[in-house]
């Protein structure tokens, strides 16, 4: 069983069982967005986590164990995706890019903000003019090292 | 005069005063994300603004004047550039993409966040590990029209 | 069952009713552009519709169930396709695009027109020297936000 | 004096003279986006269509000139450009692409929209929800050529 | 079954029953390259000559109703290909496509040569220095529209 | 100077002197389409034919000596190129390829049709629909060498 | 059967008869490279010489008989392949192309060395600094035709 | 001076002295190709033969230094190049790469032939069906390292 | 059994066996990175080798066999992955691709570091701030002929 | 002045002082690679190192500055370059990339090695059979973040 298998094998038992990210977050006692990283094959979590996710969507031993295996990351085959949720967040890139990193080194000097010691998280917030996407991302700040 | 070349004189000039993106948008009036994006090109703004901007940097008329304008979007040149602060964003992107899909549509439906209605803040967190770079992404969410 | 697989159905059992497009959108209730988006994994549906759109078509339980599902949007698996009748949106948008983005900004301002508050119809205009395409796209202006 | 050189002392002059495309197109005497795709080196008009342009914005002979010799179409340098309110059109292409080919095939068999024998016209339309862009392509059917 | 599916049938039985696509062009009553290019997946048939291709061959039902269909069109799946035959038109395209657009806007004005109102022969002319490839194309031209 | 700016050197000249691309291929005494292609930098000509070019368009020594040199082929600078004239060459290979790979191999055997010995030759067909494009090419017959 | 399969059949009886290319090319009576370029599929051979190959290798009759059919040539999936032995070619073109052109052209006017009647050889030379790969290719010259 | 300009300079003073590239070999002492490649950008040289390439071209001070420095290598600014002559180098690793990688696996086992110790020769080989290029490329093998 | 089968097989032993790399490495009597690559399909060892590999692993003799065949290498089906481990030395080549040439240009003169002879070892390093990865790279050093 | 521009200013004076990267690194107290890699516009360094770099190779003040700025990181214009000494890491990560990831994960879990807080050496390792180059990089191991 390959990793993609196995997230196949997760979207269907988690349909059957209609169970939803959250459902299955707070059953393994993480948040929703890394918990579905795992299960989309992007992470790799502890045995005791990928037991709790095997109780809740009744995962078969196989893609249970692959859960705590470091995968190929990268979930998109290709650079750009046409998909527009998704695309939404290259544009950004493309428009405030430049603009994110003058202001990260005004504030912080030369170095980056880590996308490896990083957590996320999205909510809703409530407006009469339309609802809107709140995205938090927190990443270390990683000094570029001078030797 | 392209908008490259306003880009280009607003760099020097900035430099020149020893001023910060922080200082500009002080006195613009606005925020120093979206102030630094028209400065470097990517947005437009009103000509109270740009008169603003024209004060603080002491900008030649042309450049002020393309500052109104609605430029050609896109700072970067390639899809998916080298530089390893604005490269982070596309790795989250692959890397969590497909995750923030789900949980979005999970919370909103079918749709997307705009990245039109949408405003950024970034902050510096103060950790005894490291500090933080705390990115604050918020825009407006819009289902998909069915008709 | 992918949403793939479940557009092979769906083309197969259509065939196989000697069914239009048009005959499964007045079924449905909804515009035919719009519901064979949905049909080709595009877009998606409310259960009531789909119920419909399986009882015209005859679709399996669990085709009709993917069709309220949101799907990874993005038909095309190439930026660029050769298939000329799809390849003409691509060459008008190479050779009149930046015509649209005058005239649009020159009408509304800086901003876009939506393509997720979108909607599109086509139809067959009668003429002598050969009947014409008429495609009328309509989607809400969205103004930048400035903040 | 290229094309290119042409353009830009174009959208100097109509900057200095404080025109709008639709005033331009008013004074040759033809359609606002097809004027300005001929204005931006995207299609070549009538010596006396050019004289009128000449006139109404104090172009050089050269630029006059060249405005009458077919250009080498195709504006933008990228196959998808990054600029939002272009690159919605690429979306629209992705997400209703094989949709429209569809609808297109039903009404009118195999063949395309021809892109040449092609006219578009962009409008506002009021709504108390937001205006709307609505955009009108008509292009005349060309049917697959059988021998 | 893929229209893929069926071209693979037709090969399969074209090798079988050793027939030429002279041989079916003849049966079906049109020229050999049009009637390879449906066969290979790249146009459509009129229901008779489907017939008529169906009884030469002993095609299934399902590949015969395949032939009547609008197909995605565009053979090769890549935009240059290696394989030396096809490779020499993208050669020529390389070298004397800028020629060619000169030649032909010199002797009709703006516009281009239709693929679609389109017909083309293959011919084998003797020559005592080796026998020559004459290919003759023959396009409608289509004017610009200015409207 | 540069086969490029000989090149812009020639189209200059040209226009000042309003000679057609006909009127220079008959000074030289060849065919047009390969005059043409000399002059935009495709081939190079015999020191003969250079001097009668310079003589009929009054070009510098520099630039009639580079058409004599062997240039580094390929107009374009894409692969694909967007101007809907040179596009639908693209477009004819994409469609029409793998059948002229049949026929030619059915006439000839394995092997291709050369695009160094080779001519090709533009023609104005009257047509009471619309005039059409008549491209004959004509190439040498290589069989592929077995050894 | 496809071509792609036929070679894996060739793969695999070749490493059961633990036969090498050159045994199998001695036993067709043509050389190793051309008879090597054949059975991966790249080239075309006479029905005398795949029932030699047959009897050597003992193949089946459906892949003898593809054998003796044009392939669509072009082995490698990408223009630029990371294998170290392949890639080397690449370099090769990379570093000394614009050298072998010039020296082409110096000693044979303009035009190219046709990959078509070509042939090619390796050969190992013995050399106390390690033994050195001498490869050989043979290809006619082609001049470009002036017409 | 950039080493792109270097090579400018070399190629506007061979012309003017009327020197082919064997000339300048002569004079320098060393094979034609590689001193056409040290000349192109491709190679450095010692000091020695840049002085005698100097006193033969006539080259300046800071053109003749350049040539003793490595240069960033990689002459063709495409992966693969429209240039007929080069590119036809493309097309035979295409062709022949897959059974150049077997036969010398089976003449030397696992490794490849090196591009740096590597020399090249071209010489004309007289023909009564037409003068062939002979290209004899030598390069030692180099086993793979297994540790 | 193709090369990535034998992977796959490989792949699921090693798990169901709860050896590491180093485990089997150490079985084998060769270095964990080398061994590695041969069990990942870039590499091939000796028969003795690929015996005690089968023997640690209880290897199918299909796969055993094809341990000592020359792969077709390179393990990315991508030029650039998205997957961070291994981007990361992407990033390396493009931050600090230039001054490595630089110093080794100025240790060593004009050539390379070989990729072929050529070892590599990975190390922990203890670190209160965090351990750190020690990587030794070992090629030899290839000066460019000159000949 | 860009950065680009400082970058050849130093590359000038350098070679007019025939000072060596090391020699410079030794003015600066500094690593050679992490200077080179400063003053090739890679990295940033304090003022005082910039100072003392200024005196060293006679910068102008306006170079000086630039080099304590954050640049644009990522050197190379493409994603893989043909520069022989460069594109061989390219082929490492290739061929040992996933060897890499498996020994890293194997020695420290999920996480990579960091190319921020990452220092580089290059030494010259004698050897009687050529000398070798020994490149040691050293990276921080960044655990993935589980939240």
């Amino acid at each position: 069983m390959t990793r993609k298998e196995a997230t196949a094998e997760i979207l269907v038992k988690k349909k059957a069982a209609k169970l939803s990210w959250e459902d299955i977050a707070t059953a393994v006692g993480a948040h929703p967005i890394w918990v579905t990283s795992v299960l989309l094959g992007q992470n790799s979590m502890a045995p005791e986590m990928a037991a709790k996710t095997q109780k809740k969507l009744g995962l078969s031993d196989e893609a249970t164990a692959l859960l705590t295996e470091c995968p190929m990351k990268g979930a998109l085959d290709k650079d750009v995706v046409a998909d527009p949720l998704i695309y939404r967040f290259h544009e950004i890139t493309q428009v405030y890019g430049t603009s994110i990193k003058e202001i990260i080194h005004e504030k912080f000097g030369d170095g980056i903000m880590s996308a490896i010691d990083f957590t996320m998280d999205i909510a809703r917030q409530a407006d009469p003019h339309g609802d809107r996407v709140v995205i938090t991302m927190n990443g270390k700040f990683l000094p570029y090292k001078k030797w």
